[in-house]
C-alpha cells in the first residue's frame, strides 16, 4: 500500500496528463490549480504556488473576521450602549452557523469524496489532544447547559436570548467535536480552497469565543454582586436589585458550577484552533515519507522516584490549593495564606527547573539521531509552548516591576518576587527540555528508520553505520573522528552494496531483519538515560498537572494578593490577567502533551 | 570564485576532518558546534540543529529584554509615580550602552576575523532600504539635536539628564546607521551565537525605543499645554506654568521642529529592526547557489502614463493636504476640511484597488517562471507587509464599526464609512500585488537561470523547453497538454543531451551563449505586459508617497474628526490610534520599496 502511493508521487507520463482533466476515478492525486500560477513549468511547483497562495487568501479571510469580531468586542468593552453583549452573540451565532454548516458540508460531502483523504498524518491530533477537546467540550455544554437553567429560572429579569444563544452554541461545541475527533488527521486532497476557507472561519470563530470570553467579566459581576448581597443581608439592608438568585438549591447549582466551569470553555477554544491550525497546514499535503508509524506504548518501564516524588507534589499541592480557596475567597484574604501559597511555589519551581535543566543535559549527552523531517504538528507545538508560555512571563515582568518599583522587602513582597523570577526560568528551562526532546528520535522510529535505510535507500546509507560507530566508540573520539570514519565507512558501504546486489534480495531482507530484531533486543533493558529521562518526565507531568488545576479551578493569587492590583489600576490589571492567565493555564496543558511524549518517546 | 565556494560546500574527506579541529586558517567554513547536539552523525545535522538553538536562545534572550521594557513602560504609563520616564530613559541608555559595546566589538574584531564574511545575501539590505536607515537617521539625530537645544534653554525647569539621554541616543543612531550600512549584507561564520545574541539585543532595543516613541504622549501634551496657552493669552489671563517657551525665534523653531521630526524617529527603529532581523536570520547561512546576481537598473523603459496619473495624484494630495493642515490645526476644525480629505480618498482608493488587480491578472497572464528559491529578506518583506497592514485594516475595522453603530446617514460619517471599507479592500489588493510580483523571477535572472540551466545541469534541462514550448503555444493548450509535452519534452532533451556530450564542451558553451543573447535581444523591446506591469507598479509607488507623507508630516484625521474619539473613550481611541497610525506609515513605506522592486523586474 505504501510503495503504492510512493510510486504515484512521482511524475509519470501517463497519469500526469490524466490528472490535468482530472476524471477523479482514473488519477487519485489532485494537484492544486490557482489562476494566478498558470505558466509554471513543473506540475509540483505550480502545485505549491497554488498552495501557497489559498493559504494567503483563506489567511486574510480569517484576519478580516477576526478583525470585525475585535472591533464588535472593543466597542461592547469601552462603549455599553452602542454595541451591547447580544449584539456580539448575534455575530457570534452567525459565525457559528456558517461553520456548522461548512462542518455539515464537510462531513457528509467533502471526506466522502472518492480519493479525498489518501494520507493521514500520524502526528497530528495525538489522543490526549483529541481526548481534551472531548473533555472540555463536554464541560463547556455542561457550561451552557448550567446557563440555560439559571436563564430560565430567573427569565423574569433576563432576555429570552439568553437561551437561544447557549443551545446555539451546544449544538457547535458538540459538531465541532465530533468533527476534530474524526478528521483532525485528514490531509485533505480535494476542494483544497473551499476546505481552507471553512477551516480559518471556524478557526476564527474559535479564537473569538475565546476572546469574548477572556474579556467578558459579567461573572466577576455576579460575583461581586453576589457578595455585596450578602453582606447587605448580614447588614439587614432590603436587596436592591430584583435579578437575585432565588433561595433554592438548584439556582446555586447553576450559579456555582456556571462559574466553576467557565475556565473550560476558554480552554477548548484554544485547544478547538491549534487542532483546526494543523488540519488547515495539512491540506493539500502529500506525505512522501510513508515511514510505517509504529506508536510506542506508554509503560511505566519501572520508572519509581517521579511519579512517586510527583504524587508526592500533587498531594501537598492539593492540600495548599484547599486551604487556600477556603481563605481566600473570605471577603478579606489574610496574608498568612498567600505566604502560604507562594512559599509552595518557591520551594516547587527551582526543583523543576533544576529537574529539565538535568533532563536536557542528559538529552545532549545521549547519542540518539535527530528527527529533523518536516513536521507541521510538531512546529505548532514548539510554537504554542513558546507563545503561551508568553501570557506567565509577561505577568511576571509586570509583578517584577510592580514589586521593586514598591517595595521589595516585605516578607510577601520578596516571595512573590523569588516566584515570578522562578517562574519565568522555569518556563524558559522546561520548554528547552521539551523542544529538545520532541526532536529527538523515539526510540523505536529510529530502529526501524535502520531498518528501512538498509533495506530501501543505498543512498542514504552511508550515514547508519556512521552512528552505529557511535554507540561503540568514545564520545571524544567521535567528535573528532567520526567525518574522517563517515568517508571509510561509505566506501566500505558503498563495496558492500555493490557485492550484496549479487546476493538475492529476499535473503537480504531476512538478514536484516534478523539484526533489527536482535539489536531491538540488545536494547531491550533501558539504560540509565532513558530511564533518567523518564522519571524527569514523568516527574514534570505531575508538576504540571497541579500547577494546571490550581489556577484553573480558581486559585488567581495574582489578582487577589492586591498588590499590582493597586500598582497598576484595577482595569489594566485585570486587562493583563485576563489574558496571560488563560495562556498560562494553556501552557501547563500544553506542556503535559509535551512532556508525556517526550516520556513515551525517551 | 562561485565555483570555489560550491565545491568547498560539498563533503571532502580532508577538509572535514579539519574543520572539526578548526585552525580558522586552513579551513574557511566554521560549522556551528552546540553542546546539545554533539551525537549527530553529519556535520550538516549539527550545524542546522546548533544554527536552531542559537536562534532559541538569542530569541529568549530578546524576548526577556522585551518584556522586561514593556513591564517597564506600563508602569510609567498607568503609574506615573513609582516609574518615571526618567527611569524608563535609563533603562534604555543601559540597553543602548550595551549595544554600542557590542557594535564597537563586531566592528573591529568579528568582521575582522578570517574568514568571518564568506558570503553575502545580495537581497539583504537593497540600497533603498539602507538609503532610508540613512534619512530616517538622520532626521531622528536632528530630532535630538532640537531636544537638547529645546531642553538647554527651558534649562530652570527641566532635569539635567534631558540633554545626557539625547546625547547617548545620538551616538547610538550614529553607530548604528553605519554599522547597518556597511554589513546589512553579512552572512558572518564566526562567533555565531555571540553575535546572534548581539543582534537580538539591538532589536530589543530598537523595539522598546520604538514602544517608547508610541505610547509616549509628552509631545501631544505639549502641544495641547501650548494650545491653552495660547488660548489663554488671548483671554488676557496670565501664563500659569512656569516652564513656557520663551518668546524667542530659535526655542519656537526647536519645538516645531521636535513636533515635525518625531514620526520619522518611530519610523528608524521599525527600520532598523527589520534590517537587523535579516542579519540575524542570515547569521551563519551559506549560500550555496551563487546566481551571479545581475541588478537589474531602474530604467524609465519609455513609460509615460504611470508617473503623468502618479504625478497629478501627489499635486492634487498635497493641495489637500496643505489646506488639511492649515484649518484642522486650528482649534475648531471645520466639517468641509474633513469633507474634502476624505473625498480625495475616497477617489484614489478605488483607483489604486483597480490598477492593483488588473496588475495581479496581468502577473498571472505574463509567462513568467516563479521563483521558489529561499530568501530569508523576501519572507520577512512578506510578512512585513501583511503585518504593517493589519494598523491600517485594524483602525478601519473600529472605525466601521464605531459608525455604523452610531449614525452611517450623516455625510461625513456615511464618507468615513467609505474610506474605511475602501482602504481595508485597497491594502489587500496591494499586498497581493506586490507579494505576487516579488516571487516573479526578474527579467534578467530569468535569462541567466535560462543560460545556466542549459550549461550545468542535465537534470533539470527537461523543464526549460517545456517552458519555451509555452511561448509559443496558445495558452489553453498549454494547460492541459504540458504534462503529456513535458514528458516528451523530457525523452527528446535527454536523447539530445547524450549526442551532445560527444561534442566538446567549448563548442557547446559558445553556442549557447550565442543562443541566450539572441533570447536577450528578441525580448529587449517590452511587451505590452511589461510596460503595463511597469506603469501600474510606477502609479502605485507615487501614489503611496502621497499616502505616506500624510500621516507622516501630521494629517491624522481619524484622531481630529473626533467620531470615534468619542465613540471609544480617549483614552482607548488613542492608544488604538497610536497602535495603528504608525503601522500604517511603515506600511506605507514599505510598499514603495516593494513596489519598486516589482518596477524593477517587471
Amino acid at each position: 500500500m505504501s510503495g503504492n502511493k510512493v510510486s504515484r508521487q512521482k511524475p509519470c507520463h501517463h497519469c500526469k496528463s490524466r490528472s490535468a482533466s482530472a476524471p477523479p476515478g482514473t488519477s487519485m492525486i489532485h494537484y492544486e490549480k490557482f489562476w494566478l500560477y498558470r505558466h509554471c513549468s513543473s506540475v509540483q511547483q505550480r502545485d505549491r504556488q497554488a498552495q501557497k497562495a489559498g493559504q494567503l487568501f483563506s489567511g486574510l479571510l480569517a484576519m478580516n473576521v477576526v478583525f470585525l469580531g475585535s472591533a464588535f468586542l472593543s466597542s461592547m468593552i469601552f462603549n455599553h450602549v452602542a454595541i451591547t453583549l447580544a449584539d456580539v452573540w448575534i455575530l457570534l451565532s452567525i459565525l457559528k452557523v456558517l461553520c456548522l454548516f461548512w462542518i455539515t458540508y464537510y462531513l457528509l460531502g467533502t471526506s466522502r469524496q472518492p480519493h479525498a483523504v489518501l494520507y493521514r498524518d500520524s502526528h497530528a491530533g495525538p489522543v490526549w489532544i483529541r481526548g481534551s477537546v472531548l473533555l472540555f467540550g463536554s464541560f463547556s455544554i455542561l457550561l451552557n447547559v448550567f446557563q440555560i437553567g439559571y436563564s430560565t429560572i430567573l427569565i423574569q429579569c433576563k432576555s429570552r436570548v439568553e437561551i437561544v444563544f447557549p443551545s446555539i452554541e451546544i449544538l457547535f461545541i458538540c459538531t465541532q467535536a465530533f468533527f476534530l475527533w474524526h478528521h483532525s488527521k485528514d490531509c485533505i486532497q480535494v476542494q483544497h480552497n473551499f476546505t481552507r476557507c471553512g477551516l480559518m472561519l471556524t478557526i476564527a470563530t474559535n479564537l473569538l469565543l475565546w476572546l469574548l470570553a477572556v474579556t467578558n467579566d459579567t461573572i466577576h459581576m455576579e460575583i461581586e454582586s453576589q457578595l455585596r448581597e450578602v453582606e447587605r443581608r448580614f447588614a439587614g439592608k432590603a436587596p436592591t436589585t430584583s435579578c437575585i438568585c432565588p433561595n433554592t438549591t438548584i439556582c446555586k447549582v447553576f450559579q456555582k458550577g456556571y462559574i466553576l466551569l467557565y475556565p473550560f470553555n476558554t480552554e477548548y477554544c484554544l485547544v478547538c484552533c491549534s487542532v483546526l491550525y494543523v488540519m488547515w497546514k495539512n491540506v493539500g499535503r502529500r506525505i512522501s515519507h510513508h515511514v510505517p508509524h509504529i506508536k510506542p506504548q506508554f509503560k511505566l518501564h519501572g520508572v519509581v522516584l517521579g511519579p512517586l516524588l510527583g504524587t508526592m507534589t500533587v498531594i501537598i499541592g492539593i492540600c495548599v490549593f484547599m486551604m487556600y480557596q477556603i481563605q481566600a475567597t473570605g471577603s478579606a484574604p489574610n496574608r498568612q495564606v498567600f505566604v502560604m501559597y507562594y512559599s509552595y511555589y518557591i520551594v516547587l519551581l527551582p526543583l523543576m527547573s533544576v529537574v529539565a535543566v538535568i533532563g536536557t543535559i542528559i538529552h545532549a549527552l545521549e547519542k540518539k539521531e535527530l528527527d529533523t523531517l518536516k513536521n507541521p504538528t510538531r512546529s505548532l507545538d514548539v510554537i504554542l509552548l513558546m507563545g503561551a508560555a508568553l501570557g506567565q512571563i509577561g505577568m511576571s515582568y509586570f509583578s517584577i516591576v510592580a514589586i521593586v518599583a514598591t517595595d521589595p522587602r516585605d516578607l510577601l513582597n520578596s516571595l512573590i518576587l523569588s516566584y515570578s523570577i522562578l517562574l519565568i526560568f522555569q518556563n524558559i528551562t522546561q520548554n528547552v527540555f521539551i523542544i529538545d526532546g520532541l526532536h529527538r528520535q523515539p526510540f523505536a522510529a529510529a530502529t526501524e528508520a535502520r531498518h528501512t535505510g538498509h533495506a530501501g535507500q543505498h543512498a542514504a546509507a552511508s550515514e547508519l553505520p556512521g552512528e552505529e560507530e557511535t554507540t561503540t566508540s568514545s564520545k571524544e573520539e567521535h567528535t573528532q573522528m567520526s567525518p574522517d570514519k563517515e568517508g571509510e565507512m561509505k566506501e566500505e558501504q558503498n563495496h558492500e552494496a555493490y557485492v550484496q546486489r549479487q546476493v538475492s534480495m529476499l535473503e537480504l531482507g531476512q538478514e536484516i531483519r534478523k539484526a533489527s530484531l536482535s539489536y531491538i533486543h540488545s536494547y531491550s533493558h533501558l539504560s540509565w538515560k532513558r530511564k533518567a529521562l523518564k522519571e524527569i518526565s514523568f516527574f514534570l507531568v505531575l508538576c504540571n498537572i497541579i500547577l494546571w488545576v490550581m489556577p484553573t479551578f480558581g486559585a488567581h493569587p495574582v489578582f487577589e494578593n492586591g498588590l499590582e492590583k493597586s500598582f497598576y489600576g484595577y482595569s489594566t490589571w485585570f486587562a493583563i490577567v485576563n489574558f496571560g492567565l488563560p495562556l498560562g493555564v494553556f501552557y501547563r496543558m500544553h506542556s503535559i502533551g509535551g512532556l508525556l511524549e517526550v516520556y513515551i518517546t525517551a
